[in-house]
């Protein structure tokens, strides 16, 4: 872009080194609800917001009445009988009346981005306390309703080709192998590994346990993806409630406090074919984890952070993501999950609720399950899939596909 | 809602009479730019885009790449081969690369919203210089594809039998023409003050000057309401450059600055079947302002409020909005208008810029637009059109129908 101005002088400011303000710890989740994953058909929109956010209201101890402003996730409402458009469609659920409401749809990054913005309105001192719901209905489409089918009839040139998402991320599988000398199998074993922690979640939508030649003999999808490496297409709803940090222990002594929150838009539909794109990596996420750990004051991420939920869209993804997150150097995701790295008992458990590969995508409502899958972490209330002393979590969503990535971090209050 | 929390015990906050801060003054407004609203065939969403932000820069004295995040607000994405769905569609076109980017569609309150959350993150200390733009391409779409031609195709009950937008508003003025002996010359006189206004506007679509009996004996779309009581279907877009109170100095010494911004959320569709609803009135609008009022510290609005830019979707819409807004007396809104309190040299001018009736209402810009014209108003830089001695200007959005009100208040910075 080039820009003229031509009336006065562009002005710049001399900040005299002044370090912006970090929202570290000045944000807390006092409670946090999640709906079962998966093909909620006996459900509606609204029933899921109400299931996940009353168990939220519970583990806060609060009353609806308290809540002093909200934030509703959803990212295509067109696919659900224009539910999620506005604020609208999470007050008549919750008859949560006469108070702001503020609807974000950012790709797969919406979830995140309500609980950044959320964040940012506590951080302002504008209100106290803040309920942010993500919900999308996926499943409950035929086949001819769906988003890649919408996708495919818009007639764009590569898409009906065939580069839909599993297009997509194919083909950086296919560099990620030819570079690193890899094959299928380090892909195989996170889905092995994904599979194993979703079968200890009660909130997954797939809890069966899986073998290395389950996801090696599936069925193609996008050569080297097969079925057993994709996310499923599920229904889902999660909900987190935020204060500021002073007033978090009157509602519940064992509080999250948000350590960084970032979202990082790189670009439009073009991305993939941009000159820097060596298809092994994602420069949103690689932003967005800089940014979230300048704010959390975090230098070293493999040491420091002790559990994450990351965007594994496919099996492929998950490891992009470990090197993009920087939890190893470039070219050796591939080894952390061989090693047993990112096991629920290794040293850096990744995705201990079974991750996008068992719970699905209901694309609004992901980056807000993963918020309340690290609470539940730090808490120590995981359950069968808990996770060994868990200070310091992590969540990362990514959209676009590359476009939008976000990264929250986490910590135990005190 | 009925809640039981069966573990543990309800937990209220005894705040001790703290008030929440209030966004008062801390966020200043030092760039704005705006489209040609109307039938922009010859520009895409992008080049609209393009158009609203490279003026705000050149208002703003900056560099596109000072920067720091930015909001998009586009309300129907679906209508515009997708764009708007995610901040992706900002950053493309502008090249804004590695910021966050976040996308609300909140309904008609979509830009306002954009702007309040803007708001925050700058009052929240996390950014310093803040980008938001409104755009909504409507007018380039065949009937078959429009908005309302949409809701119509979902089979409602009470859309198929006209129950759109036009529908729900000539309720409204029966109801209001009963009750208070009134009758259409009231709205034709609320149609004329606004062509007269948008004639002096260069950026206004429709331009041309109109009398009483051409609004009165215009067809009829939703008996009471005529074609020329309506809003015509346009593209637009706008954007505005918000940086903190401490800064705007630096860019911009004729900066102005937020006083209140508030939205508020009222209830879904069943919303006009309420008990409390009289139909000569919106809860969402008298909420709203009495939000932004207490924050703005403004106790008699009617005085204190010089020029305002209002929710005039239809003619009764916008003498309904005197009364919520606390202009008038409940019963008195026709009253302005007949007295010329609200033309462009009355005591209170409300539109100057012609309002919605001439500008159209591409959703997603709207809100934004107002906030272009106050402060072009307040910097005594809105040419023909100027009004006098304004110090306190307001803008007001109303969608859903009803269920959503935005009310922003700014004033001159000094």
């Amino acid at each position: 872009v080039d820009i003229t101005i031509t009336s006065g002088k562009l002005v710049y400011l001399d900040r005299g080194g002044f370090l912006l303000e970090s929202i570290k710890d000045k944000v807390a989740i006092i409670g946090v609800g999640c709906t079962r994953f998966g093909e909620n058909f006996e459900m509606t929109y609204g029933d899921m917001i109400v299931d996940a956010v009353f168990e939220a209201y519970e583990d806060a101890c609060i009353d609806p009445k308290q809540i002093e402003a909200a934030y509703l996730s959803t990212a295509f409402p067109e696919l659900q009988a224009a539910q999620g458009r506005s604020g609208m469609s999470l007050s008549e659920p919750l008859s949560l009346s006469h108070i702001p409401i503020t609807r974000i749809g950012n790709y797969c990054a919406s979830g995140s981005d309500a609980i950044r913005n959320a964040s940012m309105a506590i951080a302002s001192g504008l209100y106290d306390i803040i309920l942010v719901v993500g919900v999308e209905k996926l499943r409950d489409l035929s086949p001819r309703e769906s988003l890649v089918s919408q996708a495919i009839n818009t007639g764009h040139p590569l898409i009906t080709k065939g580069l839909t998402a599993p297009g997509i991320f194919a083909l950086f599988a296919n560099r990620y192998f030819y570079k690193y000398k890899v094959d299928r199998t380090c892909l195989a074993k996170v889905a092995v590994k994904n599979h194993f922690n979703g079968s200890l979640n009660p909130k997954s939508f797939l809890r069966n346990k899986i073998k290395e030649e389950d996801v090696l003999n599936a069925p193609f999808v996008a050569d080297p993806l097969g079925l057993m490496d994709c996310t499923p297409i599920t229904d889902g709803a999660a909900a987190v409630i935020l204060t500021k940090r002073e007033l978090a222990r009157n509602f519940n002594k064992n509080f999250v406090l948000i350590k960084g929150t970032s979202l990082c838009v790189t670009g439009g539909n073009t991305l993939l074919f941009q000159k820097n794109n060596d298809f092994t990596g994602f420069q949103s996420t690689i932003e967005a984890a800089r940014t979230a750990y300048e704010q959390a004051g975090i230098r070293n991420p493999k040491e420091e952070i002790d559990v994450a939920e990351v965007h594994d869209c496919f099996t492929i993804t998950e490891i992009l993501n470990y090197e993009d997150l920087l939890f190893c150097a470039k070219g050796d995701g591939w080894r952390m999950v061989h090693e047993g790295v990112t096991g629920l008992n290794g040293e850096l458990p990744i995705n201990p609720s079974g991750g996008l590969k068992t719970n699905g995508h209901p694309v609004g409502a992901t980056g807000v399950r993963q918020i309340y899958e690290i609470v539940k972490q730090l808490q120590e209330k995981a359950g069968a899939r808990q996770v060994k002393n868990a200070r310091i979590g992590l969540t990362h969503t990514l959209g676009g596909p590359g476009g939008v990535a976000a990264v929250t971090i986490l910590g135990i209050g005190k």
